[in-house]
């Protein structure tokens, strides 16, 4: 029997883009949008929410700042099918710079943050609130924080009026006993709150942790189509929403869509597992320096990687 | 801590034939193996016992056979450092083409066999026992075998005098909670004996599954270098030796010998992940009709493929 609370959120504009700095095509977000819409997912995540001037248009194409204008391009003349949301970085947006809920066609917001800035996180989160968003936070790359500093942002966040808090393992390091651990250490801390999950492939991991999650009682899911995502990418939302019982989901337009869109893109950016990826997730390291070997001409050189990954400090 | 009962097999040579009709050079064969043993695998199942004649040595390569000779040359003049498995399909071998394990540089012979093969494979099995060796039963396609069917089949490997028997993900369609159950079915159904687990990556759960496996008490694991092997591929061999925490394994020598023999090959031939891959795993069908699919000028055509697959017979 499925369980209603379950609300699968792609990622595949906004996570799939830091791959090519958005430069996907008005299609491209359309068709993603139709299809996500006819397949019965919950979300779509169009971006991020920038304001205008912190980068270039030009460089960074529109889905970094998500302006209303850009929505309207991609949802037509028809009534909107599915939910919008928009990634917000800490720093990132001036509080002026966004719209009231009412004026705009994004329904939630969700704040990125490290454990260190939960406040301004939180701070962030409850003015998108008070504007009339749905939001989130996504405290990142838990699995390098220590248990007083993560125990205290959960207090912290228990506190807030924020009624959603993602899990994300941002470095693709967890195992399920990580996931077992962690999803019952957040529903425990962070009572009447409903908790989310977000996965990197770097150990082929993401779609059965996110399973883990489900287990656990995680409720809101992470996913991009066919994984598309920076470096080891993400959660493949054809498989959750092939895994997933709620009737309502249909993973024919999804696969339409791959076919259509993502099959072009992963001939021109790599995105999945490779050595270097495996390699920053099980030292639990940021992709970073994987990215930059595998963007190198030497990007089979995967055993130099190894042994400047894993070189004790001096 | 460690479980020192847990033993992994590498598969490379004997999965990963399965895709180029084992056109391994000995190079490759020897420097796989040097890799296994310098990183602790147990055993590395060389490829498939057949009598000769049975197939074309030419069409087949040596490791359809795994005759002294052949693997003589790969162990060179020093002692052999890990110890050798092949896989023994029902009808392919007679019995006289066995030689007694003392002759032999095979320690390993795993038998393959489903469910309504099972006295069958026993047969063989006790056969290649009373000659010295040690064997494996690998139970193949279980996750289309009725409770009754697989109850009997249990029941009789409980009889037999066959120590190990393999859970095997031949669909790659299991879920954790799948491998959960039946790994419990099988511990108890067959008491005193160790039980082995084979995915497949259809889902991206061959690891994952691998982990589920351990967690409920499975000892023999069966991997491949960089996942290598028929259609969606098997778990990873250098995800799984990094999970482990026996400290003899050391995964450098795997990710060297992926840099130097494994990723050539992958450009050569494809594996993994896939859309008719993840098609067939999620309906619980044999891979072949995604195999073909994948061989063909229409590989991208995953609609259709789709199509094809979820049609409801007349």
């Amino acid at each position: 029997m499925y369980r209603p609370q379950i609300k699968v959120i792609d990622c595949t504009v906004r996570d799939g883009g830091l791959m090519n700095k958005w430069q996907f095509s008005d299609d491209f977000v359309r068709n993603v949008y139709r299809a996500l819409s006819k397949s019965g997912v919950d979300y779509m995540e169009v971006g991020y929410l920038s304001s205008e001037g912190m980068f270039s248009r030009e460089e960074m194409g529109p889905w970094k700042f998500c302006a209303e204008d850009d929505l309207i391009r991609i949802i037509g003349d028809t009534e909107k099918t599915i939910k919008f949301s928009a990634m917000a970085d800490i720093g990132r947006i001036s509080y002026d710079d966004i719209p009231p809920c009412a004026e705009s066609s994004l329904d939630m917001i969700r704040v990125a943050c490290y454990v260190h800035q939960v406040d301004k996180a939180i701070y962030l989160a409850e003015h998108c609130m008070d504007k009339g968003y749905e939001v989130t936070i996504n405290l990142m790359a838990v699995s390098t924080v220590n248990q007083r500093d993560l125990e205290e942002a959960l207090d912290d966040l228990a506190k807030s009026r924020v009624p959603i808090i993602y899990l994300v393992d941002s470095f693709g390091f967890f195992y399920s006993e990580h996931i077992d651990v962690l999803a019952r250490k957040y529903i425990e801390s962070l009572p009447g709150k409903t908790i989310g999950i977000h996965g990197h492939n770097n150990q082929q991991l993401a779609f059965a942790n996110t399973i883990s999650a489900i287990i656990n009682g995680i409720n809101f899911l992470d996913a991009t189509l066919y994984g598309i995502g920076r470096g080891a990418g993400n959660c493949p939302l054809e498989l959750l929403v092939s895994f997933l019982k709620n009737p309502k989901f249909d993973v024919r337009p999804l696969i339409e869509v791959i076919e259509q869109e993502v099959l072009p893109w992963s001939k021109k950016i790599e995105w999945g597992y490779s050595i270097p990826y495996m390699v920053t997730g099980t030292l639990n390291q940021h992709p970073r320096a994987a990215i930059a070997h595998m963007e190198s001409n030497d990007k089979d050189k995967v055993t130099a990687f190894y042994d400047q990954a894993t070189l004790l400090p001096v």
